[in-house]
């Protein structure tokens, strides 16, 4: 959390084909697979709707209203990266736009979350390269002041450390230990399996009360019906 | 409101016919028809744009973090219902997702207004479902204490009582309580009745200083013009 | 900011071309070329995403709650003008709506920014008038007392005097003085007149931090590697 | 909630035996006694600290920025009541002042419980009447429209009918339903009785964990401990 | 408001002799007596509580996390200045605290208004230098980038010019324009001349529904009382 | 961050010498002494003005709604530990209050940081037992869940990790790595140092302009006066 100005070069990543998978279940899936921890705050939103990735986390931790490290991570992305971008204070200055967008998907970035502000969301739409952050903002940054690069960051309330998988979707944004991926990839095939039957059920007019058998638990519990 | 673990199942529906007409003129034009109130507060919003539904309100109250009710309150939802969800505190989970979505649709609900977080807003979006929250948030829920169902609530400031018509589209959610929906509902078409006409007006560039006759009142109150 | 009650007539216009010019870049590059001063708080938002517009203020201050000026300020505007609303205390109430929308095109408005709510977005939307706000409510105002029209205002943090360029797309809404407008539509262009060749480099996977030639000074300011 | 311009004259207050009981109890027990329910949103705060009163409630419903109906509940107060003041819409001005405070002290109110501003915070605290309000303003209000007095409201989230009793201090603001007034002083009652030879055994170093015999339900859940 | 790098060394006060009326009526009457206009946002809130000062303004701007020209600003302080701080985005870090207090203490400055953070507050409690603010925070700032000394700012979402009466208290802070200093002066003189009369009657039990003649006007409104 | 129901025993604890030192400095000089990193958000707020305590964490992560953890905690205090208290999820409730306040103390705690809610403010302020929270709240908890104890948790948006160094005071929280400490404690001792005679020089008048040297830099960087 405290060191600043060093850039860690070669970072473990998470599994990429468990990452890979974590991708099609999406953030609310994985993050209940994982036991119900993991998520970035709710504030963390999408600029445009529709985009679903998982990658593996480069971390990036900068000061209020100052970028420069946004070119330092660039040249640690590496292709199914995304960009985990945390700020020393609260801020909503627009740390990113459409040219460091080009630039992280030239290396090979799938996408940005950031702890800050962001711009150039007409051009980011149209490039089709999805940001999660807390701000829109026109606000630019300077470049003045070191940071760092691949170290454990605090980004929306929830620890980061480079090369965890990150899920992004809709819902939000989720974190997956490195070490944890493949179970909870798992874990979320597993959940998913029966959801088609569960759906069809519930599409035809089965209750979930009958279906998960709850009356009895209610009833226990001692919830009363009043006609 | 202080009464846990109850579900009354006979309650009393707003006539239906006008609250279907309420459907017509959307939330803005029927908060004016009541007299500017009945709003729930506007950090209510739908999770994707367009939707607009007016229905009979089925009212359920929830703990924080815990969506056990909902499987409840679908067993009393009757077509052209409205499930209005409050939470005993301030929570941003997310208590609604696709399979209850599935589940909702299947007892003939029109949609959800919930003063919580939601999820599977991609799939609810691609079903149609519209919902209104406070918040989208992948965090899930458990199921382990009692609240209740069809009493009175408040719901994002508003009181809701079971049965009550609620109107919710781009600009907001409004309850009209059962007794009043007749009386409001032709009160909105009588606002609406000559609003193509102002429009044309307005359209052809005659100002509403004039068409309101508004240029003497505003003289009155001492209005000055400097050139 | 203290004079209530008084409409200014005859206001200077910043220069039209340099302000047709100001759209074409958009709030965050005039921003940028301005020195990085002029954004309003980026809580005000578009209504419905992809408007970009560059216009000449009018300005109104009214008192919460109280929308009657708007049909004052309705009369001053001129083909090209935005309306730039501010309000005597923090408000979210829906000053606007499509009759507003309907009369303000009618005499010229490119659109509104407002610091507080709008209502009426669906029709907003599909008539193509778009809105800065802070809040979207279907809580109406009533016309009772007097603000002023073409006075300087403050209007989400920023002051605007009458006359001055206003610049707004998805990433905000940003105030050029009117007696700067040329030498920002200067700047703004020489900005831009090289992105193309920087974005084509970047595309290419050239890095930020040989193109901007980063290495020196990041070496100097104490960054170091660690593999 | 949507009855406006009414003055309800005869209201049945709380018995005044248990409602004095509550006082001693404090907000957070009788939230507790009650089982938790009850309580105003937390950002309604004292305007200084140390003041602790229980009182019956006499309610008022007024517009933003407007509080004509605040001389109106003054007739209304009866010695041992607490006025408890609803918005229609989300509000900071400064509804009341020393002068105010100084009618309803002669009128007998023990304090104010209201959902938007107060001003003369330093006399009102020189005076020693306590407010709890979500906000202080110099801000003053008009006196041009009507509201209700002694209509059921919400007021920071809460329904309060009149008669209700109400319970405040520096830990927040309890509405109890006048129904449950005397159930819920005995059980604050009870809860407290033990609390001396609790805080005796904590005092002296036994452990909750052992005191509340926590150790195997602990276990059970699957605690387990890491040297 | 676009002016940096740049000290404007002479202002013009507002006159020194009205300015300490002011400071005898408080922020709530003053802003009553200019017509309810030029209060800074009730975020603005006092270090502690009881201060209460009326002066002249010198305003600095500054960036965030940058507090090099409080230096700058200090040494164009006069006997009875309050220093009005803006920054050009939103932020809470520390700008001020004990030694700068005992700089501009030295140099006749009442007091400290500042649109961002304040640190040290234990301290300048001791000292009995006020302070309103927008929040409390240890985080230190930089010396690194020029802002501007006496230039019209907008803090806390209102304008200041340098040399405008600010008037503090527990109520909020208050701003008169330097030509109105007099005026306002006159109006709170006159507001609080009968004060003490109508506060004995109140105190005494008069109504103000009897005092201030209202129930006539709240009949015609159509107020209605039911028994 | 997401071991749930585990409690570490056996933790290092930063040096007790070395700790003991930065209670006389307070949070904002340790935290400028470690160059201006580690503070909690800036709405963690004493409950009381006045304390000011350094201590070693022990770390405790709860669930919304659920304080069964802090009796588990309880166990695992030494003297001069402060508890940091995490919750997976945004909440406001009461976590804390007297009772517990008195099992900590006698086991040698010497406050509580926590990131939610605390009650009984009167009780706890006239033990003389410090609290910083987010919010103040009647709301009591229920103790269901598991969490753990003195793993690494994100407490107000900061990492700490058991055994670190707490520094809390009026001007906020502030973390210091415990293998940070002595040489932070140094850095603050230094910084202090000359603090008196800075102060003597800035109350007998002399600028800091002056004191420090910055009249040539600022002139460098462009500032210009205008008389």
């Amino acid at each position: 959390m405290f060191e600043l100005g060093v850039v860690y070069r070669n970072i473990t990543r998470a599994d990429r084909m468990a990452v890979d998978e974590l991708a099609r279940f999406g953030a609310s899936t994985v993050h209940e697979a994982q036991g119900r921890v993991g998520l970035l705050k709710p504030y963390m939103r999408p600029i445009y709707p529709g985009a679903r990735i998982a990658g593996t986390a480069v971390t990036v931790l900068m000061h209020p209203g100052d970028n420069w490290m946004m070119h330092v991570v660039a040249e640690q992305i590496q292709p199914g990266d995304i960009v985990v971008a945390a700020i020393t204070a609260e801020c909503t200055d627009g740390y990113f736009g459409d040219l460091l967008a080009t630039s992280f998907r030239a290396r090979g970035a799938l996408g940005l979350v950031i702890d800050a502000g962001c711009r150039d969301v007409r051009d980011l739409t149209d490039m089709g390269f999805p940001v999660w952050s807390r701000a829109v903002s026109s606000k630019g940054t300077i470049k003045a002041t070191l940071g760092s690069v691949n170290i454990p960051v605090v980004c929306a309330g929830m620890s980061v450390n480079p090369g965890d998988a990150i899920v992004a979707d809709d819902d939000g944004v989720v974190v997956v230990p490195k070490a944890n991926v493949r179970q909870v990839a798992d874990a979320a095939a597993a959940r998913e399996a029966n959801e088609g039957e569960k759906r069809a059920k519930l599409a035809a007019g089965v209750l979930g009360l009958d279906m998960y058998k709850m009356r009895e638990p209610l009833a226990k519990a001692g919830l009363r019906y009043v006609d």
